[in-house]
């Protein structure tokens, strides 16, 4: 996701880019003008700095490295799909170095990457989002601010957790009706056309039932932890919420089932597995 | 939903009108120019029958009070949101006196009802369908044939009972979100951008998170009967279906929190109403 | 289950006996000095006629073979774990041939069975009870009369189901514990001394977390189906009854999990696949 | 509970006590002989402290008023139902005093506390152990070593969501049959003779399910943190865990719909309203 987000900021900002993966980085100048940081160091003495890591740890490692290095006064846009708490732990830290940290988690996914169209959900102060705006708006089209830090980490994992149950449940039941004698492909063109539709059903279900490879595009693995944070907020809530604690159990066995590093939209295909298994069909 | 559905067939056909309450069907004959049969007998003679009552119960008793007047050859078309199990014993008895069965229930809600662009789902004999096709195309811009008797029923169920499950964990979602400082239109907006969103999330939740007393649009009883079906449909098919089968216990639980017979869209005020009990605010 | 119990009832009754396959039949009159009866018909002309099979379908073909040979006053004795609608739809059959059904589901496993100590719970008429009663007592210590028919098969479910869930959860929280740096012995030893104890955690958990292989007791299959017999009936009573719901779909992917045909013993292996599954360990 | 285990401490060792109430620690003075402390310092510059609080909140909170005058070399012990991650801090935090810190949740309830015959599962330093075993002795009937600091915490907190499990389950089960023409009294008799059968079963169903107030003996608000503990155990370990997922939203709604401060045996209370609210009955 970051590579083409970086690219975007490249068009409108001088810009650095550090990779763990130096090629990477490499292959980013060479393709946007953007400038190969030597260290994390090197990369983070900017006006704005731009993470976007797998999870709130890489972003802790990326701050301890970074902290001696960072100018008083920037910003610190943190695009990853973190978690809340951690978030206001590494905001107080940087606060201490003069750095205010943005949580800003963004949906769209690669193609909303590619086109700068993403949506980004931002926690944090109003004041440093409108320090922000400008830059993030290279790669974004929707920018809503949802509170304070840690709200957007909040906001993107409900939402992740939301599309997971609404694949799940799909899911379940569109392969209940197939056993059922009925056809795959007309059970979901009625769903879609009906109440029952989501996201899920109408851009991941179809590919995660068929019989294709899945280009890896979003480790189940990361939304599995997604899930964990999403039911950790509605627990930290008071909210008794029992579908969001059980896609994160149910996500573990999926991961369990299929084995290796699966792309999230195989989770049908660990429904099916289920349904055969019982069936002692091959 | 039967009332605007049976409007629309009498500007093809003629059409003889039954209802529980007789004053329903005089004015659906001042309003529609059809006729007011006397009783179920005599609304029955016709080439097509269509019925369309809360459940499979209602069909059966129906039934009862029709099978001396039916005519061999006609059709009979449920549009019921039915339990397949009874369909298919209703298509038997029916068939006994040489009529055809095809179980029909509709999506689209009242607004597609009264435009006349209700989806229909329908099982049974593909040569009955195509008999009854002009008739149900009166009401319907869409018509799948989606398999056997029940197939209608099957796919209708688990249409609402994702519907369900998807706005009872947005709901989930959304509060917790909300108790935990975020704005809820905010919250709502960026997931309706997002890959979280479905038609729940679109158009039932901003109601039922609302202030507004809700128009009974479709009863939360009846929603909870879907869900059991879809259930079975699962449990039947052997596909292990924890989503499915867990809506039906928290519809159960919904529907005696919030007392009376509330509409589906009350399903976010009764998880409101967990979240204040336990903080023990009113 | 069936062969023990037979020969507790060869010691007091003259006993004929049948089974699917003869061999069994004749090991059991050279045992226990039973008649081996050449086919149903030949079975069931006595004044008492048990049933021992895996379930309720099995129940019915026995009686479709013995219908005719049955005599009028006589009683079914129905040992089976059985489902309580098609109990009572037996029931009908028989009473039209003056037979009196009694489902009695017996709890106590193969020990129970070979010292002739299993407790019985017995659902139908009280006073055909009275008359079945000392031939029950041969192989029961507890006979419990629990409400009209079906009503034994109902508690007999819904005892497997708490046993499954007990044993289920039970395995969780172990499997956490171990991963989590608690020996397991220890582990177990604390619950079983304090609240958390089951049947299930003194007597089940220890084999199915051990390394030897599991000797078939109890198939995981019909505890699978003893599991949605008993969602059935809290879904028939209007009792939300999440617990008893998860659990039906947790069977079914734990049967799918472990492949093969299981013993019930087996669950807590299942959860311990998962859990290396996760971990990507072997 | 920690009245009377402060007590069986006082007939073997000199024993002060400050509780949060002056008049408790007074009458507790004159009942055993221990001195009252005048302030939490007063009371902790002992070889062993003990605490008993409801959460590892008070705990912290006790922690912060007694670090400057606890005694390098000293043991305290942690009797609370706690988070074994906060125990960890506090460790860590009482280390750099000098003083070693076990975590000792006890599992026996009242009788158990006033009989001195609790069980204790104790994480931290065997050694540590070895020397505060004879003060735990004093009111415990088995000690068992668990694991490092933590883990006695981690073990209490799954014991008690099993209970929690059972007892809910249970509770489902029981009531369905009720409703569906089972005689309470006999569905438990059966049941406790049966594979179904727990602690929850033997001890707790029965109140819950009559009609006398229940004394408070251990908050539902507490048992509800404990499964959510537990449920952390299993997500810490990669877990799949459903039930204990579950358990944690259940008693949550079950909380909501008691209101008030109910004891964690009303449990079955919350699931017969559920059904008597679906039923329409008062």
């Amino acid at each position: 996701m970051g590579y083409p987000m970086a690219g975007h900021l490249a068009r409108h900002f001088t810009t650095a880019v550090w990779n763990r993966t130096p090629e990477v980085a490499a292959r980013h100048a060479a393709e946007h003008g953007t400038r190969q940081a030597a260290s994390i160091p090197d990369a983070v003495g900017a006006d704005i700095v731009f993470s976007c890591v797998p999870t709130s740890r890489e972003v802790n490692l990326l701050v301890d490295a970074a902290l001696p290095a960072l100018r008083p006064g920037s910003l610190w846009v943190d695009c990853t799909s973190g978690d809340p708490t951690m978030a206001r732990a590494t905001a107080t830290r940087l606060a201490e170095r003069g750095v205010t940290y943005l949580d800003a988690p963004v949906s769209g996914g690669r193609p909303g990457a590619e086109s700068g169209t993403l949506s980004v959900m931002v926690g944090g102060d109003a004041a440093a989002l409108e320090r922000a705006r400008p830059a993030i708006e290279a790669f974004s089209s929707r920018i809503v601010h949802v509170g304070a830090v840690g709200a957007g980490h909040m906001v993107k994992s409900v939402n992740n957790a939301l599309m997971a149950v609404n694949l799940w449940a799909a899911s379940e039941g569109v392969l209940a009706l197939e056993r059922g004698g009925v056809d795959l492909g007309a059970a979901m063109e009625v769903i879609n056309a009906s109440s029952g539709r989501s996201f899920a059903t109408e851009s991941l279900l179809a590919a995660g039932l068929g019989p294709d490879e899945l280009q890896p595009w979003f480790k189940l693995a990361l939304l599995h932890k997604d899930t964990a944070i999403a039911s950790d907020v509605a627990r930290n809530a008071g909210q008794p919420a029992p579908f969001l604690s059980l896609i994160v159990d149910m996500l573990g066995a999926a991961r369990a089932g299929l084995g290796g590093e699966p792309d999230y939209r195989a989770i049908p295909r660990a429904l099916r597995a289920w349904q055969k298994g019982i069936l002692g069909r091959s």
